[in-house]
């Protein structure tokens, strides 16, 4: 099941997630491919955009869709280095995205596995599913961006 | 708990539905709602923008957070003909919006009580549901939508 660029495309999630962190966003990146080759991508950009939906997938889903010209992501993986949350992955779900790779688990908010699993309902797609891949480098990125937060707060 | 306002707000949400199913959109609006006055609206734009997180809430919440010049919709009301999908459900959560009172459930990707029910995990903000107000109306919306559909593919 595994791509051999796997690895390849999650490092690319890890550079925009350090890209959002530079801008004090949590450290979120997310690239979506098809026939190998990048057609959407971006980061967790909730307080630059002032909006509860500019999260890294979403925004990533959106540019997806606007490239190939129709709601239907059949076909591509998206890689992210957090576990989506409900929002996005049922936007995952919506948009047929054939898999998703994710890096880091999120025990506070994550939807494919952690607080729940969307795959577990009868809704009307069901993504692949694998994660783990660079996940102990997303998770000390979060780990980084939120002492840091803590630090600075505690000045 | 109920707002006396509530049907007038949710017949506006009939009436933007019925735009999209106009537009041979699957008829679906929402309204929302803050200190009793109408910040944002939409409906289900989907084949239009041919994007499949372009629904009517999470178009609503991209305005009202635009509207309000931040993230969190605290205070705010949703108003919409169809119970959200696990996406949609997901952006309430995650704008903290305050109320949602859907028309129609969705047997088939309702998130708040037909397929799963978001509010049952522990996720970090839980809104307050209500659900049947204008139900009728919704469901005959719907109904007369995916049954003139058939017939044009039947011709």
């Amino acid at each position: 099941m595994n791509d051999s660029n796997d690895e390849i495309f999650m490092r690319r999630a890890l550079e925009l997630a350090k890209e959002a962190a530079e801008l004090g966003e949590v450290p979120v990146g997310a690239v979506i491919v098809k026939d190998g080759e990048i057609i959407a991508e971006d980061f967790n950009r909730r307080e630059l955009d002032k909006n509860a939906a500019a999260h890294a997938e979403l925004l990533a889903i959106n540019k997806a869709c606007e490239r190939l010209g129709g709601w239907r992501l059949t076909g591509c993986t998206l890689y992210v280095t957090l576990e989506p949350c409900p929002m996005c992955a049922g936007a995952i779900v919506n948009s047929r995205l054939s898999r998703v790779v994710f890096a880091a688990k999120d025990p506070k908010a994550g939807a494919f596995g952690s607080v729940l699993n969307l795959n577990f309902y009868p809704l009307n797609h069901k993504p692949k599913l694998e994660s783990g891949l660079c996940g102990i480098e997303a998770s000390a990125q979060l780990r980084d961006f939120f002492s840091s937060l803590r630090n600075k707060r505690g000045k």
